[in-house]
């Protein structure tokens, strides 16, 4: 569970509902019209701007991945990998079947090793999974990127329509003000939409592609060295020495040798 | 057939009629106007911004690819070429000519084999098919994109128009409000041309421009090899290690093997 | 004559003048304080932003490029200067002579073969002449677009200048709106200079630009074979070879041969 | 301390606060909604957009060096670290013991070296911390600029929030004039979050890290050298030589030598 | 004198001073409370961007150089040093002592020579002395720049500030007119400030720091070789061959050698 994508969106739901009901109701601030004008607008953008496929698999995959966090961090994992090796060593490839482990792309490379296949197979197979995965998470931030970049284009559409009817249809003019309101909800809506979930979610994303890709390089590599017998000792000092500066050191305070 | 592109069309003009009709009548948001200034400032900028032939080629080119969909994907056509490969083998490049395939540049391709040309004349013809039509495809794209950038700039052209006529006409106040919604539709349709159509046909088409390029060189390649009497297998495996990564693996799921 | 360019201003004209008079007169549209603000603005700050020998250079060689068109394609200009070897060839550098060219360029050039200059006179002469022109006409496009991008900050100047003594006089507001008429009319102004004229033409130079090096280039090369006695044969051959991909190739039908 | 930063935001108050104070008093411009609405946005979408750990550091140390100046310039620093390298070749590393510094980071490398660690963990171990701290440093930089970017859109949905309950309550339309001045209070202040404090702070923060990363270099190949026992003399020349040219010469003035 | 920079910033006056008074008086147009906001936000915001130093020196150097012009081109001196050349090799570096000359660090180079330092030394001084020069100038463009990207926004925080008050002290629509006006002027300054002073200045600096940097190593190459006794052909030769294309040839008709 990522924390803070969770508290970020209740504190701006907080802030908004809040200064909201200092003023009035939120019954005033719900429009129908509005809703379906920044939904569907951005919906059938959405549909043409991307391939089915890729918004099918990226947009949930997006948003699990901005509200989930990676249980282990990289320097973790490159322990969790010693590990293993460090049972692949003493009770050979089998005593890997009885490993556990959360993360299930590790999961899967373990099992490839348990059941004995070649390396060659082994790389292809996770290098595929990695990139296709890479791929999706990448496809769902340009999506949550579109969407913030054109919602609120569709709020002005929906406030400009709204404006049309109440300037075309008032007979009068002391009515023009709860049009007025019903016109602006569009427009609030869409920067909503964008500035408080879909470019910040996009932000985030690009992020997590950058840390994931580490992460399932490193189990690759890490996986394709206990296949290959090397010494516990050996794939920490290796795995720790691809990990890039910032996260090889989580302490921050060097400790004399 | 693409049928997410026709289906953001159709959702697009959903969403909006349906918000037309809750709020009134569709009449009111017809206007003349702001048609002629959105549809001839486009067309006359277009015009001094792009070449003539560009522009011919380019907007019908973009529209047909926009909607249309590739029958076959990457992975298809390396099955396809090894298939072909196949025939060519056991029947010789005569065998090829009663081949048939729905793709254009394909069936050019297996033309020439079968019609014995020799490989430099093919290569040349078909890259230089290839190039020509990606520069007409990528040449609908920019023209997309451009008219996507200018309409807004139309459409405030037209309300600024509609509005100084209202403002040096108006004698009755109360006829302001009308006048006004007229003027608005302008920069309405301008928002409604450049995000619900042109600007993300652009980036389809940007999408199918990577694409085609992939499958148009494959088939080149393919041909080649064809023609020079390489292996079923062979083609097939050097067709798939041309492949980028995403295009390799359809399944997903590695099968061991 | 880029017959392109100016149908394209006079499709734009026609567009305004068209929904001007549907709703009312031209005269309404006139205002010369929206002209004197636009036009003096754009100068203004073109004079600063550029030396001054390049906008005297600049502007009206741009103009004068946007509105004619190179009689001659890049692939008419092979054959053109294959046809000057062979007569090169027959009668000697005083055949050229005789020769007519509508190419200024290419004319100037086969003078100095026919005078019997050196090839690195001629070369140090017809590259300055092409650098000196390539950069010119580079100088016109960075002013079109910095007058296209300035256009309408002026605009907005002129109807904060309008609105501000509009707001300051009013003593009957009865007549606010022909005052608002008026100053509404600068970001008209504005609008449209930038987006029917000025990035319209920046963008075409910015075409042009490109084709003309590929061409002068192309003529330098040319001159200087026949200059040293090269066969027709091998003028065009290497000419040909020299262009790129998309001039190479005018029917884009390819014949068996 | 860093007086620019520090006088820049008094002059920006003190002209904020004056031109309210000559039209006014300055109770009209606080509004409790408005600061809700900036702060809780801006916190909001910032705990989505980053991690909370670079918040949590990169907040606090980029206000601090926005405000405060490194005592030493980098010529100042090549200086010292020739002094230093003085007393190590004089009194030996335990002579170091009893210098005296006021950077950190300088501190702790003269400590690793009285305290006779050997080069490598030396190299390590600073390079380690400059990293860190340039991270750390880098990441406040695109924090307070991602802040900038959207405190003006939270300005704007506060804006519209306000204007959505003036039109939906309003039966008095005397009292607009107050309510439209609160409404516009959200915009005011997401202006001046943006381009009085946000902005500012992440150029300047930006210079900074340029700074930082050359002067931390530059301490630990001092430290290094000293390690070594290389001559001061030495020290001070392959020091200077490493600057990059606007640090090396402050005086500006030429003396002959 | 750039006469160009001086023309442009005058025509701009003109223009704005022309249209205000055609449709009332100036007075109507000044306005203290706009320019304490756009003077002091600009000069609040300035202050925290940029080290004091860069402003103190970038500023004042900027708008000399936008001001002033280089009376010689870069073939002028070209010229120049040729001629250096023909006095050092005549009568010897003592004979540069009498050379009198316009351009103060060509001036400065020359005494040198006249001086007898070594070439090494009066390398590293003139291209310290170019280097801070062009830093120092490079810094103004930057400036400028900036200020001429905030303004506007400082223009707009003006103006809410005054619409605040307007609507917050109205009892009288009727003064909402004269109130509206001075809240404009705000804006107004800005975009005058941005547009035709501060963004034209940075382009012109831009396009003199190119210049500049050209120019003055020009006359480090010209020194260092008349210190070297180089015969003044030479000198011409390659000081000619090294300039940029574009100064090469000034008077671009080729004649025949």
């Amino acid at each position: 569970m990522d924390i803070a994508t969770g508290a970020g969106l209740l504190a701006g739901l907080t802030v908004v509902v809040t200064i909201i009901l200092m003023g009035g109701d939120l019954k005033a601030f719900y429009d129908t019209h509005a809703l379906i004008v920044i939904g569907g607008g951005c919906l059938a953008s959405t549909l043409i701007r991307f391939p089915f496929v890729a918004i099918v698999h990226g947009l949930p995959l997006g948003l699990k991945f901005a509200f989930t966090m990676r249980s282990t961090t990289s320097r973790d994992l490159v322990d969790e990998l010693a590990r293993l090796a460090e049972v692949a060593r003493k009770q050979g490839p089998v005593g890997l079947e009885k490993v556990d482990t959360d993360d299930a792309f590790l999961a899967k490379g373990i099992r490839y090793v348990a059941d004995g296949y070649d390396m060659d197979f082994i790389r292809d197979n996770l290098e595929r999974d990695r990139d296709n995965f890479l791929m999706h998470l990448d496809e769902g931030q340009k999506i949550y990127r579109a969407i913030g970049d054109c919602a609120p284009a569709f709020g002005m559409i929906g406030t400009l329509i709204g404006m049309v009817q109440m300037f075309s249809n008032m007979s009068d003019p002391s009515k023009l003000g709860p049009f007025m309101a019903v016109a602006l909800l569009a427009t609030l809506y869409g920067a909503l939409v964008a500035n408080l979930f879909c470019l910040p979610i996009a932000d985030k994303l690009h992020v997590k592609l950058a840390d994931e890709e580490t992460n399932r390089t490193l189990i690759i590599d890490g996986i394709l060295m206990i296949r290959d017998s090397k010494s516990p000792t050996l794939v920490r000092e290796m795995l720790l020495a691809y990990l890039p500066e910032k996260h090889r050191h989580e302490e921050g305070e060097p400790v004399p040798a």
